[in-house]
C-alpha cells in the first residue's frame, strides 16, 4: 500500500490563553499539526486523530528531509488506507505538554523567560480536546465526521463525544478505557518516581543544568513497555534466549535478548522524550475520568453524547483489556447509542492497535466505508 | 490459634568453601538459621522451609526483644498449624547473598579486608540448595521428611528434588514455577537497571561511601509489589480513591491512595534491604532452569526424582499463574510421581501464598497428616 508520501508539518499560534482544568491557563501557545487529503467545500469530510503517549502530530508519510520517519499510523491512515486520503481530509494535532513542537514544558515559560520546566501547567485530556477545537474553529472546521484515536488517543476521541456532541458524526475509540485501573496508575506512578528521584533531574529544571534525566526516562519506558507488549508476545519473540553467549554469565550485565532488548528501548527513548513530558502525560492518563462528575456512573456521563460510535480492543491487551471496551460499550448501548464493537484475537498485546492486522484494519475500513456514504448519501451525517 | 512464641536465631559457621555454580567459591561463610520443634530419636522429622526474596531463617515466631518481628511464615508452621511443631522439627535457614545475617554483600570479603558490593559472587538456586544440605550434614539430618517453599523458596524445594533425590521424602512447591518467563524477566532487569543506575549505587561499594542506593531499591520495590498482586485486589483496596482530598492535586505529588501505598512501601524496603542483596536473588530468580541442561524438558529434569508432591497455586497470581505450576504437575505425572496438586481460588495474586485461606491452609494441613502418617506408620517414608 503507498503511503502519502511526503508530508509537512504546520504551526498555529494561539495568542488567546487556554483555560484549564486544574484553573490554570496556557499562555500564547502553538500546536504543531499536519494535514492528509482535501477539504471538501461543505467542510464536512474532516477526520481528527489524537495521538497517545509516545506519538505526535506527525501521523502519516514522511518528511523530505526523514525519509526514515514515518507517520505513526502510517498504515491506517493513506490513500487506500482504512482511514482513506482520497476520501477525508485528515488531521494530526500535537497535544501541548508533549515533546514534539507544541509548547511544552521545554519552551519559554512567558512568566519568568525561562523553560517552563515543571511549572508547565498539568493538562489533561479534556484541556487537549479544548486545544484541539480551537485548532478546529480556525482551520473553518465546524464538525468532524470523526474523530479517532488508539489508547490515551481514544479517550480524547471520547472525549469529543463527551464535551462536544454536536462537533463530531463518529467516534472512534481503539484499545482503550473509560478510566485508568488501580494498577495502571500503579505502574504510571513508578514510571514517574524513577524520572522525579533521578538527581539529574532537577525538579524539572535540567534544561538550565544541561543534562538530562536519562537514567530514570530509560528506566519509566522499560516499565511502560513492559506493559505494552503481552507475556505470550513477548515469550514468543525472545523466550530465554541468552544475548550472544552459550552461557549465564553471572554478573549484572545483560545475559538474556529480554535485557538487551528492553535497555536498548529504554536508551532510545531517553535520548529524544522529555521527561516533563512524560509525567504530564502519565498524569493526563491518570486523571481521565469522565464518570467521576457523575457518581462514576459512565452511562450518565455519556448521556449526552450524539456521535456513532466505533469501539476495537484487543485479546492480548493487559493494560486496557477488552473488559475495559466493554464498560464503555455497555454504557452506550444503555443510551442507545449505534454502536460498533470489534473484539480481536491478536497476540500483540496493547501495542496490536498500532499493528498491521488484517481483521482489525477490515473492520475500520469498513466502518468508514459507512462514515463515507453517510456523508456522500446524506445519511448518518 | 497461637504462635510457637519466642523463637532465637542460630549461626553455624562453614569454614570448608562452598563451590558455586559460576565457578567461584564462597570463602569462610556463615548461615542464620532458626528451629521450632523438636528433632525425633532417628532424626526423621525434620521438615526444611526455604524463604523467597524478601524473607529469611524467621519463619514463624517472635524473638524476645522484639514482639512484633513475627516469622514470615508464622501463619502455616507452628503448634497446631499445618506445618505442626508439635509433630515436626522445622528449619529456617537464611541464604548466602541475603541481608539477614547469613553471609551476604554487606559482609567483609576475605580477599580483599572490605565489603563484598558488586563482588560478592553470583549465587543460585542450587547454591543455596547445596548450602542448605551442608547445614543439614552438619544438624545430622540425614533426610528431611519435606522441603517446602513458596515462589523462589518453591524452586528451592523443587531443585532439592532433583539434586539431593535421596535426601527428601515430600517436595513442596507453593506459588512458583519451573523457570520464569520472558516478562517476569523483564520486570526483574527494569528493578535492576533502576538500583545499577541510582548514582548512590557506587558500582557496589555504598557502604564505604556511607550512603544506600534508595531511590533506586524503592522503584524496584514499587515495580515488584505490583507483580504480587492482582488487579482485582488492587481495585478492590485502592481503587480510584484519592489520599485526603476530594479533587485532583494537578502536581506530580500524591493524588491516588495507590501512589502513597506504594511509595511508602518503597520507602520502607529501601530502609532495610539491601541493594547487593536484591541484584543478587533477582538473578537466582532469573537462572533457575532445572529443564535447561535438559534441552528444555522438564519432564527429563525431574526423571531422576524420587519425592511425593505437593503442589498449590492461586487463581489470580499473575507472576507465576496456575499455568506455570501445571508444567510442573505435567512434567511430574509424565515420571509417574505422586502429586498432590491445589489451585486454589483466591483473589491476592502471589501474594496469597503468605495469607491465610482456609481451604489452601486446610490442603497443606492434610498433606502434612498425611506425611506424618507415613512417618509414624512406616508408610511413605
Amino acid at each position: 500500500m503507498p503511503s502519502i508520501g511526503i508530508v509537512t508539518p504546520k504551526t498555529m499560534h494561539f495568542a488567546e490563553p487556554l483555560p484549564l482544568q486544574s484553573g490554570a491557563q496556557l499562555r500564547d501557545y502553538m500546536l504543531m499539526y499536519e494535514t492528509y487529503g482535501t477539504l471538501n467545500a461543505d467542510k464536512s469530510n474532516a477526520v481528527l486523530v489524537c495521538h497517545a503517549l509516545n506519538a505526535s502530530h506527525h501521523v502519516a508519510g514522511v518528511y523530505a528531509d526523514q525519509p526514515n520517519n514515518v507517520g505513526w499510523w502510517d498504515n491506517m491512515v493513506g490513500p487506500g488506507k482504512p482511514l482513506d486520503t482520497d476520501k477525508f481530509f485528515v488531521i494530526g494535532v500535537n497535544n501541548p505538554g508533549s515533546c514534539f513542537g507544541s509548547t511544552g514544558p521545554m519552551h519559554t515559560n512567558p512568566a519568568t523567560g525561562k523553560p517552563y520546566g515543571a511549572a508547565f501547567p498539568v493538562v489533561t485530556v479534556e484541556d487537549w480536546v479544548n486545544a484541539q477545537a480551537r485548532l478546529a474553529d480556525q482551520l473553518g472546521i465546524a464538525r468532524f465526521a470523526a474523530v479517532m484515536g488508539g489508547s490515551l488517543g481514544g479517550m480524547q476521541a471520547l472525549a469529543w463525544s463527551i464535551m462536544y456532541p454536536d462537533r463530531l458524526g463518529h467516534c472512534l475509540v481503539i484499545a482503550s478505557t473509560p478510566k485508568l485501573s488501580t494498577q495502571n496508575i500503579a505502574f504510571n506512578d513508578v514510571a514517574r518516581q524513577s524520572i522525579l528521584t533521578d538527581p539529574d533531574y532537577h525538579g524539572g529544571d535540567f534544561y538550565e543544568h544541561g543534562v538530562v534525566p536519562k537514567n530514570g526516562l530509560k528506566v519509566a519506558r522499560m516499565i511502560g513497555h513492559i506493559t505494552y507488549l503481552s507475556d505470550d508476545s513477548m515469550g514468543e519473540k525472545f523466550g530465554r534466549k541468552l544475548r550472544d553467549a552459550e552461557e549465564y554469565k553471572f554478573g549484572f550485565g545483560v545475559d538474556f535478548e529480554i535485557e538487551s532488548y528492553l535497555r536498548y528501548q529504554g536508551d532510545k527513548f531517553s535520548s529524544y522524550f522529555d521527561a516533563n513530558t512524560y509525567l504530564l502525560i502519565t498524569k493526563a492518563l491518570d486523571y481521565f475520568d469522565p464518570a467521576r462528575n457523575h457518581g462514576g456512573d459512565l452511562a450518565k456521563a455519556l448521556a449526552g453524547t450524539k456521535a456513532e460510535f466505533f469501539l476495537a480492543s484487543f485479546t492480548t491487551d493487559w493494560r486496557f483489556s477488552p473488559e475495559r471496551s466493554r464498560e464503555i460499550v455497555d454504557a452506550l448501548i444503555a443510551n442507545r447509542r449505534a454502536v460498533t464493537y470489534a473484539e480481536i484475537d491478536a497476540p500483540h498485546g496493547h501495542d496490536a492497535f498500532l499493528l498491521e492486522d488484517a481483521r482489525y484494519m477490515n473492520m475500520v475500513r469498513a466502518y468508514y466505508d459507512r462514515v463515507w456514504k453517510g456523508l456522500t448519501q446524506g445519511v448518518n451525517k
